[in-house]
């Protein structure tokens, strides 16, 4: 394991100092050592908080900043904050107006917010939750409850925190980043497997020579193996699980994320963005703004993801609208 | 070798492609497929060039853009761009001012620009160069016309694009990037080795389980390859081979700058950061500011590289300006 940290079960906290040093324009620690909060609190607005394992960077802590997430609940690698963070993050997003809780759909995650949730209501504190299921290869479409949730978050994350920064309330700010994530569709195809620092080889195994499509994040199961493909080949495969399930159509305005999963060259993502440009373009739909690049990782996985979102005109604007954080900064 | 691209010899074009569709607020292609400009040519003052090999992103393509380079000249992976392609950069920045060019100690990047620069004089247009050499491990102190140039070539560029978009002539633009690079200095730690997409298999060789200090962007060999170490022992052994190479002394104001060799999860170069802030702080050296990411990779080797730069008034106002680029946004 080639890797760069002293204590595989310091890296965390570790990180979190180096993070809090580079960025300090950016985010403030807190009084819990796992909850870092936007250099700017919310006054009188609704805060939005999100919060997840570590090991995705710049998911989660990177999101939080100018017109994005005011706080963040950080866990362990791939593991769920602890309740007590969250309701944490909550307090510190508190701006008077309630808060907004934007996270994913993994089962540790929904149990600590439901119960920080609770906490924070017996302490006066309004907290709304969207839970995030962009990924298509994680359940079938009728049991969209059940999907997980992956870069599309960070477009929920965009379009909620633009929506709270422009003063609308708690429930209209749940209703945008709701709309953002149902309008969003994920799938991401793994070319090698990661590895905790703490276990030291890799948990799950993709073989030389082919890819996993559908993977999470964690490495959980995707939806077939196959022979490594080009990447024209593998554009064609992204866009055929993802465009079919919205379903995507003729005249459709779309935000495409191409985010790779760590370790992928980034001249690779703009090739295979390329390809799926062309195949969008090919259908008639416009691409109003696409990112490349790693905005979603699982430590030093290869691969990538795709994510489109559906835009009408509130989505758009708040997606335009400038940010500053570590993992997204838009003038 | 898992990677995603269709024809290895075409992966630069498709990559540009690419770059340039999701970068249109940016970046704009040129007569020559090869040059790449900034959306806002120069006018009336200075122009700042680029160039190099691909496979380093955000190098070089990554820090056109506002207030950094105008125009980039794109060359193979690894390899120089041509005379022409930097000539035809030349030409994209000239803003009736002079050009300066601001490239790494390469070989082939020192004969193509020089038989670029002649070509622009020929057709009347001044361009002056400052060579990059911030490697330390590349050559002894007394030889620093061999060292090579490398991450701290992306202080270099923010040094003079900033003077340039100041309104500087061509001296004093030339002047603040060669004091840039002067007072810059750089190690690389590599723990693993990268692989040419055309050639399909590693070049050279890490072991696992060592490591290579001094490590080049190319895989040039470092000064010393030994055991993998802790984020701690990394740290001090890089500032042991920058600091008293300038020397750095107590009383230094300094900026920071790590960067990720390609696939070393972010959350690792936080670890290594915090402790080289921690070794700095000790000595006395005040950190300005520090960038923290994948600044100038290789393409998927793992490792870091330290860059500092002692920093002046004049140093600390050109790297406090706003930028925007790909690789480089700055509020």
């Amino acid at each position: 394991m080639q890797r760069i940290f002293n204590d595989a079960d310091d890296i965390v906290d570790e990180m979190l100092k180096g993070f809090l040093k580079t960025h300090s324009d950016i985010v403030v620690k807190t009084d819990n050592p796992r909850v870092v909060r936007a250099v700017k609190a919310p006054v009188d607005r609704v805060g939005v908080v999100t919060g997840g394992g570590s090991g995705h960077k710049p998911a989660f802590i990177g999101y939080v900043g100018e017109n994005l997430c005011d706080a963040v609940a950080v866990g362990e690698i791939c593991s769920s904050p602890t309740a007590a963070a969250f309701l944490d993050a909550f307090k510190a997003a508190d701006g008077g107006k309630g808060v907004a809780c934007l996270y994913g759909n993994y089962s540790g995650d929904n149990m600590n917010v439901k119960m920080a949730v609770k906490m924070a209501k017996k302490a006066g504190l309004e907290v709304k939750t969207v839970v995030a299921n962009d990924d298509v290869a994680s359940a079938p479409k009728d049991q969209r409850e059940k999907r997980r949730g992956v870069a599309g978050e960070v477009l929920m994350w965009k379009v909620g925190g633009a929506k709270a920064a422009k003063g609308a309330t708690l429930d209209e700010v749940i209703a945008a980043a709701q709309k953002a994530i149902d309008n969003t569709r994920s799938v991401g195809i793994g070319l090698t497997p990661c590895t905790l620092p703490a276990v030291g080889h890799p948990n799950f195994e993709i073989k030389d020579g082919t890819m996993e499509v559908g993977i999470g994040h964690h490495g959980e199961p995707g939806i077939e193996v196959c022979a490594l493909e080009t990447a024209a080949q593998m554009a064609k495969r992204m866009v055929d699980v993802v465009v079919p399930d919205y379903p995507f159509v003729a005249g459709d305005e779309v935000v495409v994320l191409v985010s790779g999963l760590g370790a992928t060259p980034i001249m690779e993502l703009y090739v295979l963005y390329d390809e799926i440009d062309r195949l969008l373009t090919e259908k008639g739909i416009k691409t109003h703004r696409s990112y490349v690049g790693n905005y979603f990782t699982s430590l030093e996985m290869m691969g990538a993801t795709l994510t489109m979102m559906k835009v009408d005109e509130e989505l758009k604007e708040l997606i335009d609208l400038p940010a500053n954080s570590m993992g997204l900064k838009q003038f």
